[in-house]
């Protein structure tokens, strides 16, 4: 197993991402290889004054880096030696089975699309976020951000990647999904939701439980809920302002520590044909490291397989 | 002054409505009469129960009730003797100067439109609910739910109506706007967001900041904040379930109370020909309280001469 990781992405990086696979080497067996790509100079200086060995290691060398302003397309396509352009020739070419970033989102979904494509059947991938249940554990929320305008018939299909990653990464058994809306009726909503609600309830793939609004997103209504990547970006941020102030008010609370990002690592891209991780801007070695044991927990568990025979 | 309020509006009517008519006497003077609009029968009881002197009040009897699960048109054509039908045969009729209920939202807003009507240039009336600062005080954010698919041409309008709200309701001098959207950069968007930037930008009539992501909702970087009516309606629904489990689990601070609604008690429609607020459906009567004191004023401030001068 070979699990890619830019170590330019973000922006703690490198420090944050080397101290990040150091942690995560400590967890993973020998015939898991983490690959680090990024500036090879750079990357061997920092594990050697960390007292570590480099060659516990594999490396690509991409000194070139996509910035976080930059535009997506233009980057991936004027950068053929930057970290994550690199890392998705990697992926395309089978020589790494999963690549993760803190870098730059839009270049990251970007490099995604172009490069292992959209598994066929699915309209448009989407990037999902773990969400903290009240009573225990997490859902999946999706999109988050990949596709800021939807059509109605991407959202069963959002159910059914949240599904399966919810299945087979967090072992939730028969996993529900809800339609983010502003009213349990049916007849609540607007056009994208209006016409979603039918096709979701028809499709018997997915264990369509209604609408959830705003308020029910933490309670146990449904495992999996779905929107457009507007609603759940405008969603998710507001949600991490809110932790970010109990936490800045010294507020302690298993719930609230559940919105931890650096507790989950990353936000996977489902709907590609490989496993791929954004994480955080500010990802912290701790996150980097759960970005690296949820990529192997992607490739050990086959999901990308999972997802193409679901949408055969 | 006469300030309308349905008794029969909202999940502890008439109990916490009457309850909360009383708190608010107290504070009003002998010009500034509360009409009691509902059934003045169990009305006057429950006053007399209370030890205190039903002719405080004025009475307008409507024994019938819009339940919150009637779908509002067809309610408002069919029970003329329901509370909310007849409020606004009052306030279109000039007998009351303006209307608040904490019952069925929607009957509210087809009962505004249909009655007041919406104000000339207007292109649609807009729900607009406070959001309390992090430093101090409150912003306003609207649309929360009166359209749920908006056009670009209606936010720039919600961001005006929203600038002589808080100009005028709140104090705050020269309102900036402000355009929730999904990055800061103006190229950020969805198809609404892309079309409403240049247009708040190129209007000479809003202080238009920029966009605000859903992490800055509650900062210092805009008074009023736009967006359509479904994504105003999840982000408060969502804050909502915030305050109510920083509650719930014992934490207390100044911020966090600032999300209690019963502080402020109602949300205003904007840009229809009179004041008139929804208030919560649980409303308890200090919410009723500070819904009839948010009536006065909008009343005292002149605020609809305003909005039409604005809009002329």
């Amino acid at each position: 197993m070979k699990i890619g990781l830019d170590i330019l992405g973000g922006d703690f990086a490198p420090k944050a991402t080397i101290e990040g696979a150091l942690l995560a080497l400590k967890l993973l067996s020998e015939d898991q290889k983490i690959v680090l790509i990024g500036d090879q100079d750079i990357a061997k200086q920092y594990i050697e004054q960390a007292g570590e060995d480099p060659a516990f290691f594999e490396y690509v060398h991409a000194p070139d880096n996509i910035g976080m302003g930059e535009h997506p397309t233009k980057a991936i396509a004027q950068k053929p030696d930057s970290s994550i352009s690199r890392g998705f020739q990697l992926l395309k070419d089978g020589a790494i089975d999963s690549f993760a970033s803190a870098g730059n989102t839009g270049a990251m979904l970007v490099g995604a699309v172009f490069s292992v494509k959209t598994i066929p059947g699915i309209i448009r991938p989407a990037i999902a976020t773990n969400v903290p249940k009240i009573k225990s554990g997490f859902g999946i929320l999706l999109d988050v951000g990949a596709n800021a305008d939807c059509k109605p018939e991407m959202l069963p299909q959002f159910g059914l990647l949240g599904s399966l990653f919810a299945e087979h990464i967090y072992g939730i058994q028969e996993p529900t999904v809800g339609l983010l809306n502003i009213g349990e009726e049916e007849e609540k909503g607007n056009m994208l939701t209006l016409g979603a609600h039918p096709l979701m309830r028809e499709n018997n793939r997915i264990r369509f439980v209604g609408n959830i609004e705003g308020r029910e997103l933490f309670d146990d209504k449904a495992d999996v809920i779905v929107c457009d990547g507007f609603v759940g970006n405008v969603v998710l941020k507001l949600a991490e302002s809110f932790y970010v102030l109990t936490r800045k008010k010294g507020f302690n609370d298993a719930f609230f520590d559940r919105f931890n990002y650096e507790q989950y690592g990353g936000s996977p891209i489902l709907g590609v044909n490989a496993p791929v991780i954004i994480g955080h801007g500010i990802s912290s070695p701790e996150a980097i490291k759960n970005m690296i044991l949820l990529s192997k927990s992607m490739i050990e568990s086959n999901i990308i397989e999972k997802i193409k025979s679901a949408f055969n």
